[in-house]
């Protein structure tokens, strides 16, 4: 195998492809990247038996053929070396790289070892633009669980009818839905949230069509670039997502109108305070001032209290918050004002933003004892 | 006390000083910066009982008097306050914060509790420009050592005689030495060089003439702003700095003169090899092809070769340096082309810039067997 190819090209992909890779993987091969050189094109893969990446990037294939390399360590290196061509050029199961004046040498391991990406064939593709794709993600993901004791909720539940698509995900204390028109027939699956973080990566802001492929187990998304087929792999979770929908409250005794930007920057401020005690910060609805209060209290340091003006209907009451979960949820959204619903200081508040993309963001208030 | 300054002024100083602060203070007002509003400025000082910083910022001050408050919690909450004014007024213990619609109350400890950063009255101060001061710390600091165990060695020893004022460090595998042209009178004191990080992020890039005093214990940094005089004081290390003028061999049998980027950028990738194992980097003397070649072995994964163009004279010579400890050298000196002299695998190496101000930098080559 012997295959020239631009740095540029190949240290962006196996930065985006190394982070893939586990540790401390169960077997060798699942460190390495498979290399495929065809005559135009170079391939680069990895996978982890649950999350498999595959993309291609320009190249001259002089010799086709293809190897595994480590792909921490190649990707360290391709990193630093200097912004021009790249020379592979594999003998048995050695890789000589020759950039500039830098000759590097790399043990490979054959490329038969390397576990093939799952395929789906079957039905005709879900097809999604990928901006329809990328609001979702964003409205939803950073909501999901990173406690792995939870399996299904450190994933993002795709459903879907006729045309409405939702994304929702929850860790308990907080539930984030974002719902898109699009082509989505019966769809009722989660997938890991980090498959769909790579996914974010991999289109970055390209403008494509992403098709989607699902079977009991596994999801395919893949979209077409120059070179050929850019295709992420992942297994499903397992299990039944909670039955989210029936937790939205439909009617509120408490509405609040407010600019999204001016309450995030008076929430990263007490924040300050609110992080010396379980990041609690107290909502007050101030109905005759019509102003927002937002205080939290730092044992033994002080406290701190903003006042953001608002549009407050509803009577006047206190409620508390984790000021984390308020600002990853306020910062998901891109609206300019964004509105907040509220029954009591015990049931759940529901944020939207008011224009833009449909996102609902349901959050359990934390009970706070006078 | 009640005093009116610019959130950007505060912010800037509170970042400074809040890195003075010990994390677990033997006593709570160590914790603490000292506030003292005069008529026209506002007074910001931290103590450790070794390192004392105090900075003047512009300030209306409406009630003179002072305070003290938690420094990292006062720096956190005002660094995200918005770019206008901060009002602080102290009644009893308790310190209002003002700035937009935010509302800070901070629990502060009386001022007569905060102990007094030494003063030295005495000679006539040393004074050195600024920029003299900044680049000699700059070609020295870097070798310090971090091993508090070797006391001395995390010290910056400061020597000098009539015009010629000398800056070293040695962690016992390196020395810098930046020599510098200027009024030095005796000198012969090792400073912390944690205290002369935070002097230089004090200075910054401003020219100033600073002031040193010294005394057996002790060293002051003075230099002049609108609002009054930077202070920042430290104890000195007790005990001989090692006789370092004696390590430098005066005679050498190979001489090697490169361009400093481009060794840099060789090293930086064959340091990714060379990091698997015991940072190791050999240098290949080849007088013929008038080159250096660079190589570092990572077992079990491959190897890298890099040859940079370079004017050697003596003979052919293959010896082996930790690559960290040649990067930070490289990087520390600011001239195009740099020379590196030798005489044999085991004997000290030095490297020095071609131009600009002098400096050199000795590093013990590690012994390879074949």
């Amino acid at each position: 195998m012997k295959v020239v190819c631009a740095q540029t090209d190949l240290s962006a992909k196996l930065s985006l492809l190394s982070r893939v890779v586990p540790t401390n993987p169960t077997h060798p091969i699942l460190a390495n990247v498979l290399l495929t050189a065809k005559p135009d094109s170079l391939g680069l893969s990895v996978f982890d038996l649950s999350l498999g990446i595959q993309v291609w990037i320009p190249a001259t294939g002089i010799e086709p053929g293809s190897i595994t390399l480590p792909a921490r360590f190649f990707s360290d290196i391709v990193s630093r070396l200097p912004n021009t061509e790249v020379t592979i050029e594999v003998e048995e199961l050695t890789a000589t790289l020759e950039c500039g004046a830098g000759h590097y040498q790399m043990q490979g391991i054959e490329a038969d070892e390397f576990p093939a990406l799952p395929e789906l064939e079957a039905e005709e593709p879900l097809k999604l633009p990928s901006s329809v794709l990328l609001e979702g993600l964003q409205g939803a993901l950073f909501a999901a669980s990173s406690d792995e004791s939870k399996q299904i909720l450190t994933g993002l539940h795709l459903g879907g009818h006729s045309d409405a698509l939702e994304f929702a995900a929850t860790d308990g204390h907080r539930l984030a839905v974002a719902n898109a028109v699009a082509e989505a027939a019966d769809l009722n699956v989660t997938v890991p949230a980090r498959a769909l973080r790579d996914l974010e990566r991999m289109l970055g802001r390209q403008e494509t069509e992403v098709m989607l492929r699902f079977d009991q187990s596994q999801v395919i998304f893949e979209f077409a670039t120059e070179q050929g087929l850019s295709r992420l792999t992942s297994r499903l979770l397992e299990g039944q997502f909670p039955a989210y929908n029936q937790l939205i409250p439909r009617q509120f005794q408490q509405q609040i109108t407010v600019e999204r930007q001016l309450l995030i920057s008076g929430l990263e401020r007490v924040a300050v305070l609110a992080a010396q005690k379980n990041n609690v910060v107290t909502f007050k609805l101030d109905t005759v001032n019509q102003q927002l209060g937002i205080s939290a209290e730092a044992p033994q340091f002080g406290s701190g209290q903003e006042a953001v003006p608002a549009q407050i209907s509803g009577d006047d009451l206190e409620i508390a918050f984790n000021v984390k979960y308020l600002i990853e949820g306020l910062k998901a959204m891109a609206s300019t004002e964004i509105q907040i619903q509220l029954n009591s200081a015990t049931a759940p508040a529901i944020i939207r933003p008011l224009t833009g993309h449909k996102m609902t963001y349901l959050i359990m208030p934390i009970q706070i004892r006078n």
